[in-house]
């Protein structure tokens, strides 16, 4: 048996779902958007598994563990600049488990509830033949005509991304702080245009902005906000990715990736820097008409390939 | 270790859960209960999972695994009396699949969603260290002033029973139909008390709803509506339960339980037989002061005891 890609298999379930008018938006954005009748506001719907062995081994702390099942779909509640109001806690479990390490799970996923307001409204517990499972689901709310989806990008937005890029499996994936309260203030006070979180890889994620907004973009490699522990990697580990690398395609760094209109972007900048003074908010680019990537530092431009990965010396 | 049963280990991790405002029912109900501002009207929430070898087996029909992931959340939803709004499928995967199996996973879920106007919104898929696991989010709606709790019965009220109990796993539990229309029907017409579907097997859901409504029941065991399937695996398989036991305590009837004031109690059967003429409604027995379940038949009363089963002759 052939076995598809998940993002083929994706597609093929996705075709032809069944859909309702309350439905706005489907599969393939941050979070599903519903119509349900709140005056004034959207529905967010999401729903986000971590799996041991997968998104976490038995080494990592279990009060991280239960943050970052949390944290996750938390973090695409923020790429649509929503608030979060309750979840629900799918808890698959091997025959053999010790309850202790279930209670500090528990508190990790309770006290990132708690500092974002967030229900826990029940779930259940079922047998997991392997490791631990972790499936969380999330609603959320957003004003009605402050969404931000991925198809909002159009030529000539400025690129913007939060924080520092690359080596978070170093440390950051199982302690990130969801970019909530910063991604409802932007689209507050500027006009988004297209915002996604990034857990693929700056360089997929930002194919997905651009696919679903069919648009190209510019990068400005010498821009890029590498994290320091995308260098520390570089310096100290043979075969490393370089640090630009790092900061293009490593996962989960679940920062924001967004785009406002180029006359927005230096008071942006400055209105940033008084409201998250300790957070970076850099611009590494910009909308083009495209096709594609388009990678500019100081020896001139190229191409970023199909598969979101780049080579470099 | 000692390994907590199922029940302690659910009363130990909701214990301090975060709440907030708009959670007006949290763990403990059929479906949690919000109040997002839908003007006169309550957002339910339920998730769900199905496991190869613990929900269904290798040998059921592809479509009707995918019934089965939906059918039983939307059957939380009617124990809410609600209206259904949109699913989220979450598909754990083992390492080696058939996607043609999948496709018909699909077409039973989606076949059902149609018929109950439900989106599905989205999803994701996932490895399963084991076998195939379907976990299903829905969010559903309920008029604030109808939605149906556990808590709501007391003494007096006859309890009522839709359709026939017991023997479902020789395959009623793979293509039930979840009782919506019905479900919504009755809280229009009628003052229903406390409402819950049938999992765990009737003693123990009755349970349930005594616990959470402080209250006690009066069962009139010749009254039970038991199951063909029941009466056949009574006769034709040595050391089986009696038909009356298995009706008592088999698990996935997901038909309908629930109390209305007793001066209903005539009025309903009557109006349910013009509206529902191919379900069968009984009227089981009485909510009493309590404590426990008392059982009724020929020969006189009895106490069912804690664990929710019972020896008969």
């Amino acid at each position: 048996m052939i076995k598809p890609t998940e993002f083929e298999l994706i597609a093929r379930l996705c075709k032809d779902l069944p859909v309702n008018p309350a439905l706005l938006v489907g599969p393939g954005d941050d979070c599903a958007v519903l119509d349900v009748g709140i005056p004034g506001e959207l529905l967010l719907l999401k729903t986000d598994a971590v799996v041991e062995g997968v998104h976490f081994t038995a080494q990592a702390m279990p009060e991280q563990i239960g943050h970052k099942a949390l944290a996750r779909p938390l973090s695409d509640i923020a790429a649509m600049a929503g608030t979060p109001t309750a979840a629900l806690v799918t808890l698959g479990l091997p025959r053999e488990f010790d309850p202790g390490v279930l209670d500090r799970v528990y508190a990790g996923m309770n006290a990132l509830a708690r500092r974002h307001q967030v229900a826990i409204a029940g779930g259940e517990t079922t047998t997991s033949p392997g490791g631990m499972l972790l499936s969380i689901s999330l609603i959320g709310k957003a004003p009605k005509n402050k969404v931000a989806l991925r198809s909002g990008a159009r030529a000539g937005h400025a690129l913007f991304v939060t924080g520092e890029l690359g080596g978070s499996l170093a440390g950051k994936h199982l302690d990130f702080e969801p970019r909530l309260e910063e991604a409802r203030w932007l689209a507050r006070h500027f006009e988004v245009g297209a915002m996604i979180d990034l857990s693929d890889g700056l360089a997929g994620d930002l194919r997905h902005v651009l696919n679903a907004s069919k648009a190209g973009a510019e990068l400005l490699l010498t821009s890029l906000p590498v994290s320091r522990a995308a260098k520390l990697a570089a310096r100290n580990r043979v075969g490393a990715k370089t640090p630009v690398a790092a900061a293009l395609t490593d996962g989960e760094d679940f920062e924001l990736l967004f785009t406002v209109p180029s006359s927005q972007a230096v008071p942006l900048l400055d209105a940033w820097k008084k409201e998250f003074s300790k957070l970076r908010l850099t611009c590494i680019g910009r909308i083009t008409t495209g096709p594609g990537i388009v990678l500019r530092d100081k020896s001139g431009v190229r191409t970023l390939n199909e598969h979101g990965y780049v080579h470099f010396k």
